[in-house]
This record gives C-alpha cells, sequence and structure tokens, in this order.
C-alpha cells in the first residue's frame, strides 16, 4: 500500500528515570520501526536543536550547581518550543513518525515532581511553548530508583541531575507512574527491570497498534 | 550617617532600543552613584550569571536564525530567573544597589512588542520567574528608530537582534514608550538624541529623589 502523503505521522516518546533504559531501547526500537518501513525521526530532549543542545549542556553541566528550579524549567521548555517547531511538528505533517528521548512528561517528573515547580505551570507552558502537543504513546521505563542508580554508574562521569539524592528520584518516578495511572490510553507501563530484549519485546507490543494503522 | 544595614537597596535600570546609547550612560551613571557612596552592583541582561552570559550568546549569535519567538522569550527569562535570585535579590537584602542594563520592559518591548508574544504571557513570566520584581526607577533612552540604527552601525557586525528591520524597532519603541506612560511614577523618558553629558545629567535628575532618601 503506497503510502498517504496526506497522512499524520505519530509521536512516541520514551520516559523514565537516570539509567532505565531509555537510549538503549530506543536504539532496538528504531531499527524495529524502520524495518517495517516507518520514515522515522529520531531525536531527545534537551537537544536536537542548537538552542536545545546549548540547553542540554547548561542543565546537565555539574559545574553549574547554582541554576534555581525556575531558570531550570524556562531552558527545558525553551529546548522543547524550538525543538516542536523545528523538527517534530514539520516531521509529523511530512507523515514521517518521530521517536524522542524523553519529552515533557520529563518536565512534570523533574522540574514538578523533583524539583517542586507547580504542575499548574508546566501545564501552561506545555499549552504554549510546546503547542500543547502530546505524544500518540508515551514508552514509561519504570525502574526502582537503586537499581536505575546502579546502572547510570556504571557510565562514569556524574551530571548536575544525577547529583540528586534518591528522595528527588522517588518523586521523579512516582510522578511519571502517576501520570501513567491518569493517561491510560497514551502510556505504556514497561517493566524496566527486564532483560534487554524483554524490554524491547514490551515495547514492541506497546507501539504494535500505532504501527497496525500506520502506512507501510 | 552610618549606612543601616537593615535597609533594602535599590534597583535603577536602563531601557531602550538598539544604540540608543544604555551601555554609554551606565557608565557616567555608574561613577556618579559611586562618588556618593553607593554600594553598587553593575550587571547586564540577558547575562550576569552562567546561564544568562549563555543566553546572551545564543540570542545574539546571528547564525541561529531559526530560533522561534517563544524559545526566544524562554530563554530571557531563563536568565532573568536566575540574575533576579542569584545577583539582584541579594544584592537588595543586603542593601546594596542593583544598576542593570536592560530588565523585565525589554521583554516587552521586544518579545512582546516586537516578536508578538501576548504580553499576559510575557506578565505571568514576570510574576513567577522574576519573582514579580520592580525597578525602583527605570531610565528610558527614546530614540528614533533610525538615529539608533546609525549610532549602532558605528559599531561593526550586527546581530541576531540587529538585522530586523525597521518597524520592528518601532514596535519597540511604542512598547516602551507605552509602558513609561501607563508608570509614569518608575520611568523616567529621557531624551536620547542629547549629547551624552546631557543625557548623563538627565539621568542624574531621574535617580535624585532615590539618591537624597539613600544610606550615604
Ligand atoms: N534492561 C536492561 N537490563 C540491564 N541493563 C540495562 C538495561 N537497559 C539498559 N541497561 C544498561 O543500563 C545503563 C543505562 O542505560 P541507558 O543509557 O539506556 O539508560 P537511560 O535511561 O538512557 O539513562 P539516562 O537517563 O541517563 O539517559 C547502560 O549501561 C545500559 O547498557
Ligand atoms: N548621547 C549620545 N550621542 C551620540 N552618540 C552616542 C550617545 N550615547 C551613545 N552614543 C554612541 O552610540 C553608540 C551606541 O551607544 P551604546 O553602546 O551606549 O548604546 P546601547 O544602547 O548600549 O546599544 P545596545 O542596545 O546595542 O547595547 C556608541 O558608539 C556610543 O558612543
Ligand atoms: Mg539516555
Ligand atoms: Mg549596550
Amino acid at each position: 500500500m503506497p503510502v498517504t502523503i496526506s497522512q499524520r505521522g505519530r509521536l512516541i516518546t520514551l520516559e523514565g528515570g537516570e539509567g532505565a533504559g531509555k537510549s538503549t531501547l530506543l536504539r532496538g526500537l528504531e531499527a524495529h520501526l524502520r524495518g517495517h518501513g516507518v520514515d522515522l525521526v529520531v531525536t531527545r530532549e534537551p537537544g536536537g536543536t542548537a538552542v536545545g543542545e546549548a540547553v542540554r549542556a547548561l542543565v546537565l553541566d555539574a559545574a553549574n550547581n547554582e541554576l534555581c528550579a525556575e531558570s531550570e524549567l524556562l531552558l527545558m521548555f525553551a529546548s522543547r518550543a524550538q525543538l516542536v517547531r523545528q523538527v517534530i511538528e514539520p516531521a509529523l505533517a511530512a507523515g514521517r513518525w518521530v521517536l524522542c528521548d524523553r519529552f515533557t512528561d520529563a518536565s512534570y517528573a523533574y522540574q514538578g515532581g523533583g524539583r517542586g515547580q507547580p504542575m499548574e505551570r508546566i501545564a501552561e507552558l506545555e499549552r504554549w511553548a510546546a503547542e500543547g502537543l502530546k505524544p500518540d504513546v508515551t514508552l514509561l521505563l519504570d525502574l526502582p530508583v537503586g537499581d536505575g542508580r546502579a546502572r547510570a554508574a556504571g557510565r562514569g562521569e556524574i551530571d548536575r541531575i544525577e547529583v540528586e539524592g534518591d528522595a528527588f528520584f522517588e518523586r521523579v518516578r512516582d510522578t511519571y507512574r502517576a501520570r501513567a495511572a491518569a493517561e491510560p490510553a497514551r502510556f505504556r507501563l514497561l517493566d524496566a527491570t527486564a532483560s534487554k530484549d524483554d524490554v524491547l519485546a514490551q515495547a514492541i507490543a506497546g507501539v504494535e497498534a500505532l504501527l497496525a494503522g500506520a502506512p507501510s
């Protein structure tokens, strides 16, 4: 069946705490989707554009330890506003799919749950800065905090977010889980304690319905 | 008379279009205030902190020509949120005065008037990101757009803002003037077509009342 150029693409986002396996899963899922003929754009947050990568450097730089929670939140949405307009929306409009390593849910989890920025403030930014754009499917890699830290520790240098204590990451996890419970149609809760192959299989099952309705 | 440590400092901001003479005036006013025994912190926007200087580089980089208006607005407030908490508020709380080259009025003028971002959106950011902080006195250097461009042109390389057309800068000027008219107690409208010495004299007259009530 030929691709219908007028059909809008799909947005799939990967979420979860530090070391949950997002970037690992992204590579496997990317291969799976491309294997099914999906014209795919792969990106990440913060990042994906010139301003996004500059924001990424700023918020992850452990030396930048004075950065206040308000500034962090604004930087995340500065990156997102640009990514949505420059990368994601044009791709979706052209019928391409977008696979993104973190998106707005991460701001609710980290800047909201973790740093205590009001959820309504984040919702307001989502409306105008991110154009209210919602993923078609969000894969949440859920993992006990200790497990994620142990995995991330294996990678060496720790960034400005990773220096936070367990209580911070418990709030992040709780917020993610609460959002998944509140939006069951969008979220797929994956058991990230499973093996890499098993997590990929869970993710593939989670996007099956999307793929069935997709151009091939 | 000894300085009363419990007295809060004063915030003076300089505003105006490109090449209006803000940085020139800042040096003269700084010398005047220090000469009167004011314990002064001099800063600028965007800038003044690590995140602020990174934002400055991003928003002024002429190569970064895809930057969307929403991202620009968020970056400006990311810089401001940090500057207020890390530099301005601690200084004011310690009884020091702060002289700042541009502040929130510039967002209303440039991102609001210039780029068309809704004024209510900017007001909302001012409330939470800038803690609703209002300058004690704002010196607005008002100059016909053509005059400012001619002055700025003398400085060589043009930045990402300076590439805008006259209509953009007319909206910036109109917004500044409307704000000055709406808040006459805070604003001093200076005729920036005058000589440097004359502009400095106007500015000194504009802060006279503050200085009369200040610790010496
Ligand atoms: N299912 C898994 N089982 C065991 N180890 C895993 C699994 N998935 C990923 N890992 C390993 O855990 C580490 C972190 O994985 P990865 O970088 O994919 O996580 P992440 O969620 O992208 O982390 P970050 O939030 O820091 O970007 C890596 O060393 C990776 O090989
Ligand atoms: N009153 C004045 N009369 C004539 N020239 C002036 C006057 N004030 C400043 N200038 C000159 O105009 C140019 C721009 O001045 P300045 O850099 O102070 O402006 P600015 O408002 O800080 O500009 P920008 O918005 O780009 O930072 C400089 O060359 C300066 O010497
Ligand atoms: Mg990763
Ligand atoms: Mg200047």
